[in-house]
This record gives structure tokens, C-alpha cells and sequence, in this order.
């Protein structure tokens, strides 16, 4: 018999488009189900295991939102060896999603190991596109807007985010989290051909919050807000005075931090 | 009054997954309508313009094919000079469908452009991966395999492809074309970080000749077929010779080589 406490680690990665976000929900009323990428992937597990399964994940992405390193984990319930694992589950997952790395793990007192808890911070990156001309292969992964962004002064707003502060102005109207207050340890803005790229790295994050700080820093790199004005909305907290939700399609996951010992051979 | 054989050329882009084609096609036996690029571009010139319009395109690629570089005509039909039809019809169209370019042209003797026959030649890549590590942004566009490449033979077959020769081996069943001997200007083929493209660059083609070529390389690349035996499909066709047709995902027409004085200011 194997340990009950032995945790199976996967790196996800998936195209967000076609998912209602990582969360499984309950069937719709006429009792359909909802595709999402915790139920797409419990339920190829349980064909390994050949039975129903919890995967957990370390971040509940939104719908549209992609992932190049989402960490899950799942109670070890098959024999298959973790390296046979990536192409087993693999073979059983649409085209949309992958296991890229499968790793075992053993939580501290054999306790079973919670991504949302053990990770050390996670790294999105946000994707703007400024070119008018239209790109059907970006489209599904940036947001798309007209006007030109002054990347320097998007910068400025993005290290006055960086730190530990109330972040209560950049969080979702139904944001259930007990303590706004968050760290975020990283905010860089890359300038690209077609746009710019927002990196926000932290060490845990209120729902939306990657994407209003985006919506914010693109009114900065716009010329509709100052640079400084970022010291109001995090001083005063008030999420009218912050900056649109920018689209889900914009944003990925490119990272979950992890523990060293976790990391595969 | 416009001159009546003004033709409006466009620079046409599409991620091809979600369309069942270039070509319009009748619609099915519920009525219900077949998405294609020409159908999806012509009823949005339609809209423009206030009539039915049709739009020739110069590929008339396969289902599920991409292009970055398609070339489209119709006949002016609306005084939006095309400095704006960029974006006018970037506001009608599917964000997997973009209007890149527009300019106008007068045919020879004010005859109306038929692309298919104006234009020097196109330019397809065809993408393989060869990584075992699953890629849910790749997926879409490209043929994904479980054997390692040698670029090297691969690029040694595509080299006795160039040329004018009987391409009756690199055909599909049901090609109507009158001769089948066709011109090959280049076939490279370059080392990818996950795997290979192959970019095959010629006059014109038989139906689904970049997609054998492609599959024909991909047997040379995993040691299952001789460079030289190229020659023989070539000097004795026979489609059962040839390779598989590699599938439609992973082709993209990149380009449509047109003549000079056709190039946007």
C-alpha cells in the first residue's frame, strides 16, 4: 500500500479561452457542465485512478485567464510513476491543456499538500497590444487597445505598487478575502513591438488584482492618470478611484513559486 | 462616378481552427450557414458596402489552416478610401479574421484582379514540434509528433523538391488540376527550439502539396525514408509513395508574393 499522504504535483499550463476558469461549478440548470480546467483535469485523473479525484490548484484563475505554470496537486491514487505520469494524463486532456511536470511530494507531518497555501508568490504577466493593425494570432491572448502607452511613466506607477499595502482600491466588488493587505515584491513593464507586457509578481493576490492594477498602469501609459496618483489609491483606499479591470484574455499565469525540495529532478 | 474596375486588394490574416476554409460554401442541409474566411470577409464588405459583394482570394487554403499574409480582391464599392477600410472593416470582422493591408489597383487594360492568377507565388511554413512536453499556446498551429528530427535529411529532400517537376505524387485524391506539374523556388527547413518549421516557397500548388511535402519531410526527418528516394516520387508519381498529408493545424501561408507596383505605399 501507499502512504495516504503522498502528494502528486503537476505543472499546468492551458490556453484560458475556452475554460470558465480554473474552478469546478456546480451544472448549469439544464444540467449541463461548466468546462473548467479543475474539471477537465479531475476528471481525467479519476480515468487514471478509476475514481472521483480533488485536484486543488495554487491559483483560481478567471475565466479567459491562461496559464503557462499553474501548480495542482492531487492524493497519489495510481502506481504510475511520476515521469510516465506527464504523458498518461497528457494523452487523456484536450489540446487545450497540458501537465508539463509531475513531481511527488509529502506535506510536513504527512499532511496533504495545499498550492494555494505552500507556494512562495506567483508571477502573471499582463499583455497590452497599442499596433492599430490587428493580429488574429495575439488576439485570444492581449487586450487590444488604441492609444499609445508611455511605458516610463507606466514603470513609475508599477514600483509605487511594489511593497505591502491595502490594496483594498484593487480588488473585485466581490472579493471575499478577510485582509486586503498584500505583498507584492515586483511590477516591471517590458516594451514590445506591438505593446508592452506587465510582469506583477507577489506573494498572494485579491481577486482581479493583477487586472486592475493593469487597467490602472494603462491609464498611466495613456496620459489620463499621474504616475503618483497610485500613492492616493493605496493610502485611501477606493476601488472608483482605480483603473478599469483590464480583459481576463490578457493575463497569464507564467509561474507559481515553489519550494525548492518541490521542484522535479 | 468610380471608374468600375478599381479593385480594392487586401492583406488578409486568420488563426484558421475555427473556419472551415477559404472557400464559401453552401450552406447545410439544416440551412444553418459554413463558416469560411471568404463567407466571413464578404459579408462584412457586404455591410460596407450595401450590396453583395464578391472577394477572390489568391489561396483557397483547407480547413483549419492559418494565413499571415493572404491577398483578397473585390470591386470598389464604397468611396471609405482604404487608408480607413483597414480599420472599417477591422470593426466588422471576428477577432480571428484581420484586415492587415488594403490598396487599390487597376488591372491590366481595366480589367478586374483575380489574385489566384495576378500574384508571383506564395510562401507556406509548416510547423512540427517534436518536444514531448505538451504546448497548449502551440497546439493550435502546429503537428505535434513523438519522433526526434534530423534537420539535416530533411533539408537534403527538400532541396530535390526545388524545381519544376510532376508533383502528381504530392496530391490530393480528389485534386482536379489539369497538368500537375508544378514550380518549387525553395524549400528550407529551420531548427526550432521544440521541434522544426518547414518553409516551402513556390509558383503554385496541387491541393494539399505543402501538406505531403511536409509529411513526406517528416518521414525523411525520423529515419523511416531516404532523401534520395525524393527523386523517385518525383520521376515515377504515385501518391501511395508519397508520405502522409500532415495535418491542416500545422500550416500557415505566410505570405503571397505579389508584384511591385501592387505594394502599399
Amino acid at each position: 500500500m501507499l502512504p495516504p499522504s503522498v502528494s502528486i504535483l503537476l505543472r499546468v499550463a492551458y490556453d484560458g479561452t475556452d475554460f470558465h476558469g480554473w474552478a469546478r461549478q456546480r451544472p448549469r440548470a439544464d444540467g449541463s457542465p461548466v468546462r473548467t480546467v479543475q474539471a477537465v483535469l479531475e476528471d481525467a485523473v479519476a480515468r487514471l485512478c478509476g475514481r472521483e479525484v480533488t485536484v486543488r490548484g495554487a491559483s483560481r484563475t478567471d475565466a479567459g485567464v491562461h496559464a503557462v505554470g499553474q501548480v495542482a496537486a492531487f492524493e497519489r491514487c495510481t502506481p504510475i510513476p511520476c515521469a510516465n505520469l506527464v504523458r498518461a494524463l497528457g494523452d487523456a486532456l484536450p489540446r487545450d491543456l497540458a501537465v508539463t511536470d509531475a513531481w511527488e511530494e509529502t506535506g510536513p507531518g504527512g499532511v496533504a499538500i495545499e498550492p494555494r497555501f505552500a507556494n512562495l508568490g506567483k508571477h502573471y504577466a499582463y499583455r497590452v497590444r497599442t499596433t492599430i493593425r490587428r493580429d488574429p494570432f495575439a488576439a485570444r491572448y492581449s487586450w487590444q487597445i488604441s492609444a499609445a502607452l508611455d511605458v516610463d511613466a507606466m514603470s513609475a506607477a508599477g514600483q509605487r505598487i511594489v511593497g505591502t499595502h491595502d490594496f483594498a482600491a484593487f480588488r473585485a466588488a466581490g472579493c471575499q478575502a478577510k485582509t486586503t493587505v498584500r505583498t507584492i515584491t515586483a511590477v516591471r513593464v517590458r516594451p514590445q513591438a506591438d505593446g508592452a507586457t506587465i510582469d506583477v509578481e507577489g506573494l498572494a493576490f485579491l481577486h482581479n488584482m493583477v487586472r486592475i492594477i493593469a487597467g490602472t498602469l494603462v491609464e498611466v501609459g495613456s496620459g489620463r492618470r499621474d504616475p503618483a496618483s497610485i500613492d492616493g489609491l493605496l493610502q485611501q483606499p477606493d476601488r472608483r478611484d482605480a483603473g478599469v479591470t483590464a480583459p481576463a484574455e490578457g493575463l497569464t499565469l507564467v509561474e507559481v513559486h515553489w519550494p525548492a525540495r518541490g521542484l522535479p529532478p
